[in-house]
């Protein structure tokens, strides 16, 4: 479509980079569409954040749209809010939170028994309430998953969590340093759990549960602060298409509008036609598309090498046809690694390939770990990830004259 | 051995890089164990600190080790007397030291006719002593070499070197600055020169001797401030094997343990299979081993090429396989170049090869500065090191979440 030609996509395959075993699922996996754009393209390895440093998907997310997560990473907290819709102000402090089932004051299932999303709907009305002069928003989200913001005055997010991260004892909330601020918040927070834990424990949807989801833990305590918007600072338009909670609270946090996709869910069974067709049609409003694809990053969390090659094949036959057909430019590449033999992130590189209408190519044909370590990008950052993006439409302003 | 699958030895090759003429000692080495290496592993090009900046061997390794020396760097002196096991304490001015011929004021031998050990040793009794309010310590090392420390209050480093560095006028020592701290340091030095230059001119060890040992000779001015130790800054345990006095100092200034090996010497004769063995050793107690070997860059300052060849392949044959055998992983690279042809250090990038299970690799099957421009490592930096090692053994704190 002439109208995209100078457009672009950047797909982000969440934990897309692996290590050998002795193959990586991307080496793999059948994806003859991400082959060719390889070989009509660009090729090289990406270091989201620097060279090595493992990253978070938050703080990776961040530096790869252009904001430096060291000025611009607040915690984790605000961002999975901002993505379930919540509205946050400057000075507002915002958690993750987990259902989770308590016998005697200890974590007994940090999921409540993986809690399905309704039942968990309906256990959390009622539970925003105001405590001295701090309205606690809560909202629910997916399964056990959800997110808490304390609107009002003096907080700080300057506190540890309640969340024990294992089973055992639930912890208290305390305050991190000698402010008031932050002595405050604790025992909001500490409120909080007090009078919800009493309603949740007494809640009809619990009672035949076998794993009551009586207790919400906290945890990623962050605050939110208003930053100059990707358009204010980069001059273009963007819209992001997602389905996970976190990436459309990154998307919010930095002004993009989220395009919303039924079906984009966030996990293996995302509809990845729509969520391609989202981002194409999105082209005619905005310069810029950010979509992100979550799910090989979980399969890498669970070692799932399979599951991981899988849904690489699903991107390359149900996404990337429809991101090429759109004449877009199309730049396609992960967050960090999440290699299956790890289960966790690494700060391995993650290849990445740039492709479109008359830019260079090289020799690089296969877009994997190894080959696109030849590729002529070499070895980029993440932090020059928007000024290609930018050089690529023609968007970039000229620097001096 | 599996206990080693999540620990990492760093050999540094000093001064290991070299130019082609026309092909440079690494690629006229006999390697098999390198090549190997190599081969199963992922190459690249490293810049010690920055692309073609010409390190020292002090600021090379600190940056090597995560101490960047525009911050941590304070002057040789310093690490020389950690290396010679002089305490230091903060505020402590410290130089290297030289024993030298003197003939009417003027040097006329810089090593005193290369003055062995054992006669060094005897002239150094009796030389340390206190001036005004500030202890003076020599040490005596190998050959003419030395440290000499200056403990007390209101010192500066900020004073000229006595060494002229050439044959003429011995330097008298001046302040160079304004402050009492310098003036009165440069007047401690001055003091210390004409005290010991009386006590030499008179010891008997001196009386047959051609070119007698009547002087000391200071340059390396530094200071010594206590730095957050490695396993404050990084979370894991290191431990250093090395023969030269200033390795072992900056493994000392890190917080590191040094394990004495008998026969690791630093220079051309030094035991290698036992300071492989003492690495390999170490990796019970450590979580990284920093083995250093210095006869390499000794064999370019002399313009050898035979003997940096010779040395690389011992290197090879002696070292890399007990190394390898350890299981753990290995990273080979040097501190800078020294091209034969200079005699000098130069701001080439030098090799580095980076194997062990389960990790990336790349089509390069020779260990040299001309192959590994091609390897997956691509370019790297003195300062990504430790990232690259903390990822490696999973021991990496997560940036974000």
């Amino acid at each position: 479509m002439a109208g995209n030609s100078k457009k672009a996509i950047l797909l982000i395959i969440d934990g897309l980079g692996d290590l050998p075993t002795p193959k990586t699922p991307l080496q793999m996996a059948k994806k003859p569409n991400l082959d060719r754009l390889a070989k009509n393209g660009m090729t090289g390895l990406l270091a989201p954040v620097k060279r090595y440093v493992v990253p978070g998907s938050d703080t990776s997310h961040l530096q790869l749209l252009g904001y430096e997560p060291s000025i611009f990473y607040h915690g984790r907290g605000p961002l999975e809010a901002l993505g379930l819709g919540m509205d946050m102000r400057n000075g507002d402090v915002a958690f993750r939170t987990n259902f989770a089932t308590v016998k005697n004051g200890r974590v007994i299932d940090r999921r409540a028994g993986r809690i399905d999303t309704k039942t968990a709907g309906a256990l959390s009305r009622n539970l925003s309430m105001k405590i001295e002069d701090v309205q606690v928003e809560f909202k629910n989200s997916v399964e056990h998953r959800g997110a808490l913001v304390l609107h009002g005055p003096g907080l700080s997010h300057n506190v540890c969590e309640t969340d024990p991260h294992e089973l055992g004892p639930v912890h208290e909330c305390h305050p991190l340093d000698a402010s008031r601020e932050a002595a405050k918040t604790a025992r909001i927070v500490n409120r909080f759990t007090e009078i919800t834990g009493g309603m949740l424990s007494a809640a009809p949807e619990n009672r035949k549960r076998e794993k009551p989801a009586n207790m919400l833990l906290l945890r990623g305590a962050g605050y939110y602060e208003k930053v100059p918007s990707f358009t204010e600072r980069f001059g273009i338009e963007a819209a992001c298409v997602a389905g996970g909670a976190l990436y459309k609270g990154i998307a919010r946090y930095l002004g993009m509008d989220v395009v919303i996709v039924p079906g984009a869910t966030g996990d293996r069974n995302t509809n990845l036609r729509a969520k391609a067709q989202a981002s194409v049609k999105a082209l005619q409003d905005y310069d810029v598309v950010f979509m992100h694809v979550k799910a090989c990053d979980s399969a890498g969390h669970d070692g799932d090498v399979e599951g991981k090659k899988r849904m690489l094949e699903r991107i390359d036959a149900e996404a990337v046809p429809i991101l090429e057909k759109s004449g877009a430019y199309i730049i396609i590449t992960g967050d960090h690694s999440t290699p299956c033999c790890r289960k966790a992130h690494s700060g391995h590189e993650v290849p990445i390939l740039v492709c479109g209408k008359g830019e260079r190519t090289d020799g690089v044909t296969k877009f994997d770990e190894i080959s696109c370590a030849e590729g002529g990008l070499g070895h980029i950052r993440g932090k020059d990830i928007v000024y290609l993006i930018l050089n690529l439409i023609e968007k970039a302003e000229k620097y001096g004259s």
